[in-house]
């Protein structure tokens, strides 16, 4: 462990804003990571067959003329005589945050500069402030061990910070390879979501078309967890916020059983798909979880998701329990048609002529959608009337959907109530978890894939690969027996059509109906709802027995079963 | 560690609600708990100086003339053949859980558990269910080593639960009496809060008064703080609560920095004291913390904090900060004269008439009164004349403080801007931290804490002592040179009128200013509020280099300095 004092001064000479480590801050940065073995020893990056995409591929082809079919490549050990790669190949790289933070992307940034400097003597590595805007406005600083230190094995983004700037138009594609070309660079990482990666391809192929040197590779982000396919097996993040939020869950749960008079709603960040939900359900066991694919699949209305909730309330209730605990998704209203249908009149009636105070207006939505708006708590009305964005829409994202369901879910208990078939008490207790996990501390495993994925994108850049996204596999299996290598972003592709135009988008990776987390917790719910089941994954250790656990849904994805828990069926 | 499977074998024989654990709660239960050296030795209980109260003492003794000015005691190692506790005393002991979780109840319980297995041959532990009122209704379970295994370390307070019922009336004492009667009881432990250890006392008094056998011992819990004093350096639970929380404030923090767009106002739990909300920014520091002792004791209005927060948000903003984190003490309300002031004549006025809509009410209102309701968002209007308890009168608790101040702050804002003195962006989130740090796993610190006091109990009522509240010193060594003995309650107390009659009452700590923790947070918020000084805790560590810090507040009370940090001033 270095001494305290060696880390003001690195900072001081880091120049950077001034910060006071915690002793955990101060031990976590001087773990060193477990790395593959195939990055400890010689290797060839060898390409594997061609790749087509996910979706319409004539039309990939014709937007990725460049890339679209190529070959993912793998890492594979060979003989030191044997090894292609020029060991003094001194490479300039820049690197680039893009998107909302998740824990592991500076271990990203630390194993690319690892990299770079055991295996290419005299490279340079830049990394651009501010997201995608740094390299526009060629906003970068040099990275050397002092500066990226105190980073190691820490949460957030703000060893560079990020934004959420595309690189879109013809202009910003000029000012893109003016900075790469100013910089001389041979080399750019983007580490983003979906969007980034698809730009981070688009910014390959530009500079390919154009004969620039610079080449790109993309790295999976995302606590959503739904930029994941057969080669990427998830994104760098969502264990570690799982884990954060399983943690307080656990505890309120334990809160619930224990005081016996609250029913938590408690909504999870992760706007896209539900990974986070279901993920947070298998680790817990919650009475209730709504997973927003199921809602969409079955097409169920607000009523329903309503109904299901009351009913298992009202059950609780004769079982003798008035608490509970309750996940939501936090996109669950995208998810439900009908009120997409209403949001669309909505604006349809308030860009033309608007809301009268006596609510005449309301004859203009359809019948459904009259009926839904009835439903909806009145504050809520006032929300969807009069929260608008820039361009005049309903905001569906302001709305706290658990706060909503606590309002309806109460409103039809009352009426129960006054039929006589609910004689229970309802307190309920509304929480939102979302920017508790972005920074966290990354857990061991999000540590050691974020370190792997940066030494992988310097070895795909170091053997002059582009247009790939890291990938590293086998995750199941101790880390040093990870596989390590790129896909070809184009295979991860599909269009959607835009303004007229196919736009290239990679497909989200939505929680499936038919995949084994999903119905592995369908066959478990129906016992959490009534049995108090809760489970407690306490707080993230980074030493000890549970230090190494990979998150379930990771877990069971790849056919190995959930992590072990004792359980006891009565 | 024990197989699985014994574990869910012994949770059926205890025959209680199913459960499924987690590895670490599986990991937690068989770890073995340190003890203070006098405790794994042969001892002898020998009182010290006769005590006094914390005020009132004349009255105090009218209330307690058995037990007013009765010494201390203090556990002191003998040599076996000086021990004068009998060895062979089969004990009947009960034990209940009061008022709201701190973690280590369950430690607690053990540690009552595990002394009279091994000092007390044939003793008997029963603890009683959901809290006093299972006293006086006689619900109670006999605690075997099986029913107790899988609690040990655990959070919450699941295993007996808990109540808020206090027993006060003759008839309730009289029920309080046929319980320890027909259960033989020589001993009773009643772990909780100040008014659960007033209420311990004056069922000693009760019992003593009646010639009856059963001794009473008290255990100081709460996540406030606020049950301390010299011989109590601290209540357990507030160290892993203020630990939770920290870590997702420290989460948010890094979160702030690195998106760099919102203003986290982050409320916490704890209505009376402000201790939690101190800790947490002393582990913390974020840009801006509202203590509410300081509040109170400058006199200050709603609108002088506001003007506070806001200042400094422009300031931050000149220096190119459009982003910070706020804390606030759940109580601050509490704290504002002129808001208790409003409160009263809002009572008056609803009690009497109650309002109109077109606001003539407000006529009734003295002119501060009146200013500070129109300084009021609308929504917390509307919540001051519509939400009342009971009673009628008006719910402060319910005002969700962080929403107030962003509205508040948010409008002060808009003035600035429109003046041209400020020219930022401010997005405000709310948070509000309580349930998840209720019912955590109790850090190694308070699971030792816990065990210690259960021991204790444990002893003082092995050594026939009673009207004491367990206490465990030394705190600031390892747990072997841990002091153990317990503090008469008396001299906890002094005496408030209520109703016309005198009653007494244990002295709530608050936060002193002239206390260190206050001093050394006063000393360095300056600094914090322009520069991001931002330290992260991060999860609380059951192994490695930080599983056995001790929170800032304890240790700078002990005089020990804060614990390490690395810091850079610039």
């Amino acid at each position: 462990m270095s001494n305290k004092s060696s880390i003001v001064k690195r900072d001081e000479a880091a120049g950077r804003v001034a910060s006071i480590y915690t002793e955990l801050q101060i031990s976590r940065m001087n773990v060193s990571l477990p790395l593959p073995s195939v990055l400890k020893n010689t290797f060839n990056v060898v390409d594997d067959a061609a790749s087509s995409a996910a979706g319409d591929p004539e039309e990939i082809k014709k937007l990725f003329p460049k890339f679209y079919g190529q070959p993912s490549a793998r890492l594979v050990e060979c003989d030191p005589m044997a090894c292609t790669l020029m060991e003094n190949k001194s490479l300039k790289i820049g690197v680039v945050l893009s998107g909302g933070q998740a824990p592991g992307g500076h271990n990203v940034i630390a194993g690319i500069f690892d990299y770079l400097q055991e295996r290419t003597k005299g490279s340079k590595l830049y990394g651009f402030r501010g997201g995608p805007a740094g390299i526009m406005k060629c906003k970068f600083v040099e990275l050397s061990s002092e500066f990226i230190y105190p980073y190691r094995n820490q949460g957030g983004f703000d060893m560079l910070c990020s934004g959420r700037d595309k690189i879109e138009t013809p202009e910003q594609f000029k000012q893109a390879e003016e900075t790469v070309k100013k910089l001389d660079l041979d080399g750019l990482v983007v580490i983003g979501g979906d969007d980034s990666n698809t730009n981070a391809c688009l910014l390959a192929e530009n500079f390919r078309s154009k004969d620039m040197k610079t080449r790109v590779i993309g790295c999976p982000k995302t606590i959503d967890g739904d930029l994941k396919c057969k080669d990427v097996p998830i994104s760098f993040g969502f264990d570690t916020a799982c884990k954060t939020f399983s943690e307080v869950i656990g505890n309120v749960m334990t809160d619930a059983r224990s005081s016996g008079k609250y029913y938590h709603f408690i909504r999870l960040m992760g706007r896209a798909a539900s990974h986070i939900t279901l993920e947070c359900a298998l680790q817990t066991h919650p009475n209730i979880a709504i997973i927003g694919e199921e809602i969409a699949a079955k097409k169920l209305t607000l009523k329903n998701v309503t109904d299901y909730i009351t009913d298992i309330i009202c059950k609780r209730s004769e079982a003798g329990y008035n608490f509970g605990v309750v996940l939501i998704s936090e996109g669950l209203i995208d998810f439900i048609p009908e009120v997409q249908q209403l949001i669309a009149e909505l604006n349809e009636i308030l860009a033309h002529g608007g809301v009268d105070r006596d609510g005449v207006w309301k004859k203009k939505l359809k019948s459904q959608s009259q009926e839904l708006f009835e439903l909806f708590p009145e504050e809520i009305q006032k929300q969807l009337l009069l929260e608008r964005d820039p361009h005049g829409n309903v905001q569906v994202a302001k709305i706290e959907t658990e706060r909503m369901l606590i309002q309806m879910v109460e409103a039809e208990l009352n009426k129960r109530k006054q039929k006589g078939t609910y004689k229970g008490q309802f307190t309920g207790q509304p929480h939102f978890f979302g920017y508790e996990g972005r920074c966290g501390f990354p857990t061991n495993f999000d540590a050691n894939y974020c370190y792997a994925l940066g030494f992988a994108s310097g070895a795909l850049l170091h053997a002059g690969k582009t247009g790939l996204i890291a990938s590293v596999g086998n995750l199941g299996e101790p880390v040093e027996e990870w596989t390590v290598g790129g896909t070809a972003l184009t295979s991860l592709m599909h269009v959607e059509r835009r303004h007229g135009k196919f736009k290239p988008v990679i497909k989200k990776a939505m929680v499936e109906l038919e995949g084994k987390p999903f119905k592995t917790f369908a066959s478990l719910r129906e016992d959490w709802t009534i049995k108090n089941l809760y489970a407690s994954p306490g707080p993230i250790q980074f030493s000890g027995p549970t230090a190494n656990d990979i998150n379930h849904t990771l877990m069971l994805e790849l056919g190995q079963g959930q992590p072990a828990q004792a359980k006891l069926n009565k």
